[in-house]
């Protein structure tokens, strides 16, 4: 059995979002999971990053917020919100998002869970980094070995958001968030769960979502991630710049996508026993 | 001569994206405009979307907060400081964003302006709704008329973000806040002005990108918008599908932008005579 965290972005018990919340819950605690929820709205999260975060500042003269994140982690000064957080990431063995979709991406409070929790040394800045080496991210990092995974509730409708709708492709609107927050710092990200038009739900509607979402939710384990190629597998070069030859079939951000007849990717292909590395501070 | 709002995302009086909003105010006020700075971090902004945004509900029961934003608005009840943001707006003829990107989009406190000032009534749910069309929005709109730049300074390296670099390229990355925030309630967005490498700053580099920041600036009542396709001009289907033939040289978001040889967009095209306001709450 696993242990799940939950991150939830939702004021209202009553709305869709919760009853997902709920429901994940239900369903994973019933397969023997254990279960933590973040509810972010519940815990009154502080959702901006400024100077109140570092009471013991590194350079008390100008802020800069990923330098004294690292020295706040380095020294185990950070706030006491942001270390529960963290601790709660690295029990997880998955970490799930339940968020509505507002203006094409999560809720301020859930961005600054992201902006504080993701210490400097905890989710970047991690691993080596000089030559061409750009550190342990993006399928490697603190938080490799675990799943993602985005629930989120959307007003449109599905064609809008579909490979030729106006508002763009959802994997393209959720790639800030599925490819550079979840696997950035080493998690494997599971295909996303929308629903659209979450404001008319009819209770017909409800049941046949809340099975499609039990089913999900009872395999988070054993269903296939997103197959985004690692940073450091092999397929990027020095620049980070994907290998000529790859990605050729697909379009915009599904070129970061491994395809059928790539080269396997080869995570001890680029390390190298050079202790260096270089600071982000 | 013209009016602009800058609205400013960094708590560092010091930092580069505050260096950047300082040359804006110069650069456009000795134009001849007027400058108006929405400084979030000073001002304390409230970034998080709440019941507090609404002591008058209109169902005290369950917080729905789009329905609360659109009958705040349209009974004048919303809370000072997002009426404040909304009259800025509206006597702006350009908008400038200047943050620096975190976790591949906006801070929070951004993010949480974003969210709290598009009242439903003001900046979506605008227009005809109902049949196949589906309100003013994406070049259409409450705020149409005004110009919109994204400045946005990034740790990372230029390549990182190119083509086939590993993070996306920058106009997906920014799609949701170019196309999704700006583009949506009306704005012709212009070209972004990124400056890459943002933490190593040297001072040769910087007389370098202040230079070209003061062009951009002189020049943002002159340069050509991105080319983003209107919704209703004609280019998406009833269900907002881009219309075969359209798109056909391009990837990903980018066809969404209209392409030489396209048909022209015709903005009068799909209105009707129908009075009919579908809800959206």
């Amino acid at each position: 059995m696993s242990n799940v965290l939950i991150v939830h972005a939702h004021s209202e018990a009553q709305s869709l979002t919760s009853s997902l919340k709920n429901l994940a819950v239900e369903t994973l605690t019933a397969q023997g999971h254990q279960v933590e929820v973040s509810d972010l709205y519940a815990m009154h999260w502080k959702a901006v990053a400024d100077a109140a975060d570092f009471p013991t500042r590194k350079n008390a003269d100008r802020l800069h917020y990923a330098s004294e994140s690292g020295n706040a982690f380095a020294t185990g000064t950070q706030p006491a919100d942001v270390v529960a957080e963290q601790q709660k990431l690295l029990w997880a063995d998955a970490v799930i998002l339940t968020f509505p979709l507002w203006w094409y991406s999560a809720p301020a409070i859930l961005k600054g869970w992201v902006e504080r929790v993701y210490a400097l040394g905890f989710a970047y800045g991690v691993g080596q980094h000089g030559g061409e080496r750009w550190g342990d991210r993006f399928g490697e990092g603190t938080l490799a070995g675990r799943r993602a995974m985005v629930v989120v509730n959307i007003g449109g409708r599905e064609p809008h958001y579909s490979e030729r709708g106006v508002n763009g492709r959802l994997d393209e609107i959720l790639w800030p968030i599925q490819h550079g927050q979840l696997f950035y710092p080493g998690m494997a990200v599971m295909e996303p769960f929308p629903v659209y038009q979450s404001d008319r739900m009819s209770k017909e509607r409800w049941l046949e979502v809340a099975a499609a979402f039990k089913v999900r939710m009872e395999n988070l384990f054993t269903d296939t991630p997103i197959p985004y190629r690692t940073q450091n597998g092999g397929h990027y070069d020095g620049q980070q710049v994907l290998k000529p030859g790859l990605g050729g079939d697909e379009t915009g951000v599904r070129i970061h996508l491994v395809q059928p007849g790539d080269p396997n990717e080869d995570l001890g292909a680029s390390q190298t026993d050079t202790a260096e590395v270089a600071s982000y501070i």
